[in-house]
């Protein structure tokens, strides 16, 4: 069995969720694919247009739907046997295959609507994305090590609250913190490293010229990804965090418990 | 309008999200609900089981589908009409009945499942939780003002990890921050107080003697819950934050950035 998918030089997947057709996602979303295509093959993923179904459940255990016993195991067996459904099975291919991956959307509740954490809880099933134990220290390959590792994921996302409230000492938490789950929790857990957020600020009340700036801002940023470069997090792998307590070494950041003491700096 | 829903003393609402039977979070549901009834009038809501949809998109603007604009404020004025859809109807009865609310939840990819945070999603929707202006300071009633005001929350939640993997420093990020966005960016955004986190740790591989001392702990914990006092967060209103800035004043924690600097303490 392998344990990691090869990605195709040159191929993105586009992940959009939004569900209204005359939003400011939908405007930045087609300007941003277009830029896009032009450095890559781009395939698209609209959840709400495809009508994905975010709640993971027995469907996602093939022939195994109703047979006691622990989910995540389940959902492996099921990815082992091939009983996946085919709308997960597409987004998995499309996923293995990118070396770019977009996940653009609204901020909601200061987190990824539920359609775009359906997608995470669904897609990124045992077996497909996440790593086994590696031989030489015991620990699992996760967090930089997942199946998915050497991918890199653009995180496009609008909020309704200023740059400020949502910056470190804001009312709202700082962005970074916020979405850690995803980008550490999820992205980072199974190999993929997120690039620095890109993030439309005051995105409710944005008026005519301010669309077309963060349009031309967004495909500004897109023309450059191929050089850019991101911030890791730290490797599981690497010795930062102790082999059986799993937490950061006592002599890195002493003392500090903030979320970005995980970043590889 | 009224600004506030005034909650039923003794009335509690549980929300349960788990799609499986057999599940230790099952196991723990049934057990805590009825110690819960010992001392409250409960209100349950099993969400997989009542097929509940958590994608919050056109269905949930009444009359205004299709209609052009922002999508907050054409939820708000479909709740202003009246049009809201029956199973969110429900849950907000519900909800502005209780003075207790029970979310209870597995981790998954260190977040609630796409289930549960489509219910946060659907719910909390505009004109029924979110405040309005404070005429004194000008500033929205939110993050401890909202108008679910008044509610104490429970956090009922099992993850696979360990107490150190989601502790302070430990290499999955600390649970409290990773759940910030659910006990802050949206309970507290409406005015409802997280109590501690009532945390499962190991549950994937829990025996049968472990699930019976979780049912056990979780009953004992219920037990005192209308005794028991929380952690609350700073409210936006109290000062602590500039009122132009809606940053924390620069005396509070000095040079800290993590989150638990949110805390009133």
């Amino acid at each position: 069995m392998s344990s990691f998918h090869e990605p195709t030089p040159g191929r993105a997947h586009w992940v959009y969720t939004h569900p209204r057709p005359d939003s400011l996602n939908r405007h930045l979303f087609d300007a941003g694919r277009a830029a896009l295509a032009e450095r890559y093959e781009v395939t698209v993923s609209d959840l709400y247009a495809q009508g994905f179904s975010p709640a993971l459940g027995e469907r996602d255990l093939g022939s195994l739907a109703g047979h006691p016993g622990n989910l995540a195991e389940l959902t492996g067996q099921a990815y082992a046997r091939g009983e996946v459904e085919p709308e997960v099975r597409r987004e998995q291919e499309n996923l293995a295959a990118a070396e770019l991956l977009v996940l653009q959307f609204p901020l909601w509740w200061y987190g990824p609507p539920a359609m775009l954490k359906g997608w995470i809880d669904r897609v990124l099933q045992t077996g497909f994305a996440q790593g086994d134990l590696d031989a030489a220290t015991g620990l699992p390959r996760r967090y930089g090590d997942g199946r998915l590792s050497g991918r890199r994921a653009l995180i496009v996302v609008t909020a309704g609250d200023d740059q400020r409230t949502l910056g470190p000492r804001g009312v709202s938490g700082d962005l970074d913190s916020l979405l850690f789950p995803l980008t550490h929790g999820a992205l980072w857990y199974v190999g993929i490293e997120a690039l620095d957020l890109h993030v439309v600020y005051d995105a409710d009340g944005i008026d005519r010229a301010g669309r077309e700036h963060e349009t031309e801002r967004l495909v500004t940023r897109i023309s450059g990804l191929p050089q850019e470069r991101g911030r890791p997090y730290r490797r599981l792998l690497d010795g930062d965090y102790g082999r059986q307590t799993r937490t950061l070494d006592p002599d890195i950041h002493p003392g500090r418990t903030d979320l970005a003491i995980h970043y590889a700096d």
